[in-house]
């Protein structure tokens, strides 16, 4: 423990601790960013001439240093608002005498503030991709598995109809798709910063730039990000499609969490994750942890896109405040989306899943669980008023005696043709859901 | 005014009150999409043969009439927490006898009431397109008009350098258009909603559906939609898809607001609404009051989107909570939306530049707002450090002293061959604010 | 249906639709209130001697009239983004031409606005206060009557140790009366809103007030609302104090929803809504409707608060937007939090409770629940080390061969004078949560 | 730069780096409040003869160390899903064998944790606390000083009457006021958190106490918090509340930084942040640095606050993501809003005052500024329709002529008795502004 000062770990935050999304959001890895971006600018600069090769070449040495302290930048970032101001003053001192003028030369902080944000994205939303493979791949194959595993529909908290369990993993395979195509259509657009003080570009054709639309395209290059159509000091699009792709995959996460979770009650037990804990005193303790921090990240990141969101409306062109609002919450939001993501192929792959429990379960309702498929398919043989009487009464006694729906129906005459074991057996009620299973799984 | 009960007309929503998106997401337009979305039910199961024909007709013909009761409905939708459950009881009535029994036949509340939501989303997007097309026209023209139009560029509200105004009102445009890029992608894909009580089709299995899959397919033909590769009852995609957009849209549109707010400050006196309002006895006082209710618009948008995308932690087949928690917010969300999508329209297209307080204004610093352009022009004339104490000091006294830069400049040595005049011109440090302008308009 | 524009009656708000709440906030309310605030300032003006005492009736009884148009309002309202301009014309020409002059005199048309809204707030937060009052009531019963009832215990959805249905019944009822608590100190503390086009009550003395400062005082009086120590205009703490009420009091009750639909589920049925409803063809399916539309409503409360917290942040004298944005927000917070208690209140009311479900519940981890009490109990009997051990092995064997776990340790040795009947019945390790029951009911 | 893991130390973060409420709130002030919470709970239990003295002198000596690791604590806690596990055993092995198994005995992880966020929130509250008493000292002599001061009152951005600086100070102090008042209240409620496994106590009970509802206040004795009346494992009013002070406190901040920022515009220049940066080159760029930090502060808090308000709603005796969900946004509203008072503080403590400024501005619009006293005063000397009339036309000459309007009144007829330049002085029309400010600073 040091003595004074935020040295932040995650210790509150089991959902990303430790985790790829953390290290590549942290105050480190920004300030690694901010340093790619400030070498990346100068290089740009001398592939069109506009700096000695010699400068960009030790401007990119410097930067590639460690000894930069990000405690004193925090720190000092306080007098001027952003940490770039005494990053810059740091890396001019490095680069030395003869080059250190050459560094941030024609920038505003802004562009390499958001620059580096983007570069800090473009990692981040990597690992979320590849967890979101993972866990993708893992519920194709509790899919593909449990295709015909039957258990009941609940709608309200309540028993529905059945369905299967093959469904309801296709289902949440498809917002992990949904999930991975929106981050990957924001990842490819994520665009370099460059604009200068108002983002006209100015101080670069005062620094003898022909063509200064040139050099944000060269910028982009140098950092493999998109080049930007106009500086986007406060056209902030790409935060907030970042906003909305994250959103979205932490609340598709969310939902597997939320379903995991339902099934694993006590009283349900038809899932439990593989990695459960609980004591060697109380095996049936086992915590449903990984869904648990899921879901606790789902309730997080609506409100981080929503201060997202909201910065859109930025004044002038730097904003006093909205744009200084964008920067935790963007950190936040990807780490604890990564963090989820991580924890959902972890769940995911994990999953035991327990056909005996549904199958237990579906006879909870005594049969009345199929009640919706007996009146349509009683109608025809008994006319419609005659059924729905006949249904009512026996579900009432179903439900007041204990007793099976099929065996109550069973006494009843006019019914000898019918075949009331499979009418009334839960798991042949799953109407297209096998199908529907088959058909998701199609989609790559 | 009625004895009782709520009967909104929007008297707190100056925003939207009277606009089409209000018309679009009324109590009215979502009854006739519920009945819409019912009468396309029968119909395209008549279509593959599981119902009479002439019961998709009776159906359809009751569906049209305009006697539904919105009040009663609303309120006696509070026993089974919707509308479809009383709708589909006055509907059935309406239809009759005879063809009553296929009103609603193996369809549940939600598939209905998810449907109602995105033809009402459908056709209030087309509005929203509409809007922002107009907004986007005017705002190209002002860009163009303005392509030259010189004037302060302000970060965290202080002169910075110059920019130009038809680079802000190209920049106000490629917002509009990223919004227009992304409501036309959500408005395409909205799904119509088809699963039955569990989301597996099951019932129509049961009234003799060979091919469940179809359905749906028929049914999002019959209204228009797409068709849905899952029931998506709790794989809340459509929805977070259209809080996304409507979000961005508030925001970009705010960011045109707030701008114009900035700008038409009795100080600033840059610009000014068309339709600025003020009584006649006080003519100075042309409240800004279409950038006031779309800055106000985009303050509650984030929020709105928010509950929405926290929906999708949807527990089970249908979730006790967050399914109803939509409702209400998507509709705010799509009015409040298409309210400042009229009012940004009417706000871009009456907009009254004043390139003279523009000019004025840049002249507020005597110079100083050319700073940047002479440290990078004179180091070279100079030297370096020359150039930097020489510059400190003639801005300390043009600051102190309220004297021109160029003039304090002018009476140094060494710079006599130096067009003092023309690097001290504000109007002439626009960068490549011009050429940015004109490659953004490229943009169609 | 009429045919145009937004006529909302609440179809998309089972929550609130048909409540007190919903009548006290809906148009007609607000302009009830509106045209009250306006006789108010007029009588608080004569009884100061600043307009004559016939103009206080004539305004009064103009305003009493029920004669103005809610839609017409609404739309004219948009010119100058609020509708108390409109408001005042029609009122005015309503006193006719005498005492039309001394309508709204020296106001601006925030001071009525805020007035009626806090006046709409005052009424709305009594019939909050009476259902919270009702649902205390009811809660306390289940409390008193449940003392010693014994269920599962659970966290992160597990059965942990057992605890009593009396103490989650009184803790249900500590939150609402922590929410009574905060509303009626926050209605107590509304306040009138009087200053004129700036806050500075100018125009009051301009027309001859010797004391300004006493008109916003009797203004208060007339209205039943707490004299303002300033106007509050931009320091808008009634505004975010009712907020955080709201969204507090929607939240408790949110916990008592949550709480019921857990133990409401097919698989648990501790509980059950009263007024369940369900077809009678699926007796089974009693949806608890009341605690989801309590839930939902506690979903969207805090991103409303979110939006009124906000607006704090309101530049100058009156603010381009932040004012503007509070109007929906609160209403719908108001009206979805009374919806919200109305619903607890029948929700308690009407709560069958099924202790039979309970017992059966604490026995399905076959004594495992209460593990905790005898590692406690059995250290000193056998050392901590063999009870450790002996523990483990036995919960071991518990779980896995779904045995009890009383009877398996009965068969160890040494563990013969222990009550293992006693210290294995869950019922009988419900530790203090009587003695916590009955301290919490304690508290009026 | 480590070489991996999360090391924040506010690199993004310029409103709260380096701050006291950072260091209050950083992971190590966390791990230490979690380590005092052990400790306290072991003396309670001393304190009360359920465990040995030494055990309590033991656990408290080892809990005073600073060897714990914090990274490896936030990593190993991701098994279990909180890190009041890996540290129970840390603690417990430097405890050593004799006293270690008195660690933690009877509580659960949430006890020692939600104690702990307690003890942070009260720690950082004071902080907040002191700097709000600077704020307001500062704020009451800028009010004094300027009592008579005017300056253009704005509404909707443009200028409307004038008002005073004085009032605007005395506002702002209001909501300083009402900021303190808020957290003073809930940091003297919060309250400690003990219940074991379920909320019951029981295990304390199984452990040898007669009374277990002894325990919980002697544990709040030792932390110096105040006694929970019930275990608040699942009914969360202390986080709530602190969600709603924190949320007041921020807004209440952000409006005295939008106000900042309003005027010091370089248009208005008004009034400059008295540390205000910007390069020696640019002495006319002295941003607003404080105001701006604070305004974001002011946008992110109320989502934050939304999230713990969301978390009400906690299921069951633990919730499965509704507790976890809490923690990090608690501890940013914390350093957020404290970063927030200190840079308050030292904003109004520095602020420049500029009366020249104002005076000018105040005579923008040609004396229209005071057109509402003119309509107010000349109607009793001219009637009411002349009076109109004439102001009319004089209003349109003045604005498009820019001539004064006292000097165009003056070439009328029938104004000779009346002091026109006393009636169109803004300096002179500032209402009861004097009044209210004297008012509102008796208020302590």
């Amino acid at each position: 423990m040091t003595a004074a000062g935020s040295d932040d770990a995650g210790l509150l935050a089991p959902g990303w601790a430790g985790s790829p999304a953390a290290a590549a959001t942290s105050d480190t890895a920004y300030l690694r960013a901010l340093l790619d971006a400030e070498a990346a600018l100068t290089r740009a600069q001398a592939a069109l001439g506009l700096v000695p090769a010699p400068a960009a070449a030790a401007v990119t040495e410097a930067a590639r240093e460690d000894g930069f302290d990000v405690r004193s930048l925090a720190e000092r970032a306080r007098a001027g608002g952003n940490p770039v101001i005494p990053l810059v003053a740091d890396l001019t001192a490095a680069v030395g005498e003869e080059y250190g003028p050459y560094v941030h030369r024609g920038a505003t902080s802004q562009d390499i503030l958001d620059t580096a944000a983007m570069l800090v994205a473009a990692r981040t939303l990597e690992l979320v991709l590849a967890d979101l493979a993972r866990t993708e791949r893992a519920l194709a194959r509790l899919a593909a598995g449990h295709r015909d595993t039957a258990l009941p529909g609940r709608t309200l908290t309540q028993h529905a109809v059945p369905t299967t369990f093959g469904l309801k993993a296709a289902g949440w395979r498809s917002l992990v798709l949904d999930a991975r195509d929106r981050v990957t259509a924001v990842r490819e657009a994520l665009p370099a910063q460059l604009g200068g003080a108002a983002g006209t570009l100015a101080a670069f054709a005062a620094y003898g730039a022909d063509d200064p639309l040139a050099l944000p395209a060269a910028y982009a290059r140098e950092l493999g990000l998109a080049a930007p159509p106009l500086p986007w000091h406060t056209l902030r699009t790409p935060v907030a499609d970042l906003a909305g792709c994250l959103a979205f995959t932490a609340g598709a996460l969310g939902k597997l969490a939320v379903d995991v979770l339902a099934l694993s009650r006590t009283e349900v037990r038809e899932v439990a994750e593989g990695s459960g804990g609980g004591s060697s005193a109380m095996p049936h303790k086992a915590n449903p942890v990984r869904s648990t921090l899921i879901a606790a990240a789902a309730r997080r990141a609506p409100q981080l896109a929503a201060t997202l969101y909201g910065a859109l409306a930025a004044e002038d062109e730097r904003p006093a405040g909205a744009w200084h609002a964008e920067w935790e919450p963007l950190r936040e939001l990807l780490r604890l989306t990564g963090g989820a993501a991580r924890d959902a192929a972890e769940l995911a792959e994990g999953l035991r899943v327990r056909p005996e429990a549904m199958r237990e379960n579906l006879g909870l309702t005594h049969g009345l669980i199929v009640s919706e498929r007996l009146s349509a398919e009683l109608a025809p043989v008994l006319g419609r008023a005659r059924a729905k009487a006949l249904l009512t009464e026996a579900a009432r006694r179903a439900h007041a005696e204990g007793r099976a729906l099929g065996d109550l129906l069973a006494e009843e005459p006019g019914l000898e043709g019918v075949d009331l074991g499979g009418l009334t057996d839960p798991a042949r009620y799953t109407g297209a859901a096998p199908a529907l299973t088959d058909r998701a799984l199609e989609r790559r």
